[in-house]
């Protein structure tokens, strides 16, 4: 049997070309004792794997140029040589941007039974969902009746942030840009704020505006002028969880950085870093308490889907570009 | 009796000239039930100060224009009509800037009974050291042999936070200007670093130089260049307790902000901004720690004194051109 994978020829500067991604196919050698062979039938693409794309070690070891690139992905086994696995087997591992793996069982997760659609498990019930209920619970503390601010609103993240913290009962305000991202969010009951057309002192009034009393919590997935725009509104004690800067992700000059982190002091804020790989344990309770939520269809999730394996580096690019709705997903 | 009192004529922008400030003087009336007089020894100037001088409300509600400034002051009773008060009793209070103070007698506290200098407690064992081990032990929660970054190393604060960091046994670093300052921590055990003639890139090589594996805790008193050269020395999960940022106090120009405000998700750091007065019910907590030890003479700390109370705003102004070790003090 054949495998079809991507490969990194260089690591980019600034916004990757589309000519860095190149297709390989091989074939694959005969299972040996532990291995099992799945077929994929989703494939995530995410922010985070643009800082493996730098060749910098950073919170992620870089991907290694001309290997397979690595991400989540869902498949089915076709053959296997694990005892806990077995043709047909739904399961969720980390050898995406490729349409066949073989992998020791050993790293493969059983998809969680729920009645969901299998490729949740990539999306609202996967590490953007765990990411998106880390932030708020575990680093910004979130509190009922909590005013909260979250950038990339409608993104895989946000969109699940805005509806659990929207839960809790405070004012919850998006960020976003395009029309019809900011209508999904008021159609969930956010103020919607967009970005278009402000600098962060115009945006900063933007969320005055929305939030006269200001935010206790922010949940910050862009930086730059989203995030002074949301140091100027800041309750005291408010807490900043900051889960992804992606405004800076292809930037090749360095950030201006925000002009007034004094008010960090004077609002005695709490601004903290997290990657969701660090609080991974807790991934069964998230899923307790976010999957039957999911199933009952208490929560609105977005996907935008690409089709076919060759698609894929498209998708990955696309999500710097703002075009995508909730989770960007290849299906093969 | 009369008093003679510091008043401000204008709220400034940036540095205030000498010239704003006006010397006053006045006839008190008679005590009235409850009143006690004080003839005020020592008066404490601030950075924090600058912030009360600027007309907007910050986290201390601003100076009133041509009406007496406060600031923390040490003095003798000269005559009470309060029964918990009698001539001769040591106090401190908030009714600076001025030679005889004039109170109801439940603002003020007395000196705690202990063998030290009676200035020290608007220094080591005030509101500068109350601030030092508050960052460290309460925003910043210092564990035994953590790697400690302190700016402004040789203040008032510094100067405390670096001897309270030492003996919990870790790599202790101050940044400091002045060649004397440089000694001082040396001699103390601490590295000391310059940031004289060193842009911010420059200052981090040199902090990485003097802790090649990074800082658990990093103690800002400045911003600008230190806080983007520690940025960029931080170990996974360091705490930045984010007491001042001096650099900025008499700035009318928006701050650059540090451009690498990223490495607080690569390395998922802490950084939060205090204020000391937040945290004054844990004085007597701070003062049976600290205390005993600096009357034992195991801190050092050092003092610059100006006599007489004509001087209190050159003393004040001298806080932020770094002509001060240790705690700036107006003796009358």
């Amino acid at each position: 049997m054949q495998t079809r994978y991507f490969t990194l020829r260089d690591y980019p500067q600034g916004m990757p070309p589309r000519e860095l991604f190149e297709l390989h196919h091989q074939e694959l050698p005969a299972l040996d004792e532990g291995e099992v062979r799945i077929r994929n039938t989703w494939l995530s693409v995410d922010p985070y794997m643009r800082g493996r794309m730098s060749g910098v070690k950073t919170y992620v070891t870089p991907f290694e140029l001309n290997a397979p690139l690595e991400g989540a992905a869902i498949g089915e086994v076709v053959e296997s040589r694990h005892t806990s696995f077995r043709a047909g087997d739904k399961v969720r591992h980390m050898a995406g941007w490729r349409d066949v793996a073989q992998l020791k069982g050993d790293v493969l997760e059983p998809l969680p039974d729920m009645d969901v659609p299998d490729q949740t498990f990539l999306g609202v019930l996967g590490m953007p969902g765990m990411t998106a209920w880390t932030g708020l619970n575990r680093i910004a503390h979130l509190r009922e009746g909590d005013n909260v601010l979250v950038s990339a609103a409608s993104g895989a993240v946000g969109s699940l942030v805005v509806q659990l913290a929207k839960a809790k009962g405070g004012t919850v305000v998006g960020i976003a840009g395009a029309a019809d991202k900011l209508e999904w969010l008021e159609q969930h009951g956010i103020h919607a704020v967009s970005y278009k057309g402000k600098d962060a002192r115009q945006l900063g009034d933007a969320l005055r505006d929305a939030c006269r009393e200001g935010f206790d919590v922010y949940f910050e997935n862009v930086g730059g002028d989203c995030l002074e725009a949301a140091l100027d509104n800041l309750k005291v004690g408010a807490r900043i969880a900051v889960c992804g800067l992606i405004s800076r992700y292809n930037s090749d000059t360095p950030d201006r950085g925000p002009s007034n982190l004094s008010n960090l002091l004077v609002q005695r804020a709490h601004m903290q870093g997290f990657i969701v790989a660090d609080h991974w344990t807790e991934y069964p309770h998230f899923l307790e308490e976010v999957g039957p939520r999911v199933a009952r269809g208490e929560i609105d999730y977005e996907e935008t889907v690409e089709e076919g394996l060759e698609r894929t580096p498209d998708a990955f690019l696309k999500l710097f570009e703002g075009a995508n709705r909730g989770k960007m997903l290849v299906r093969l």
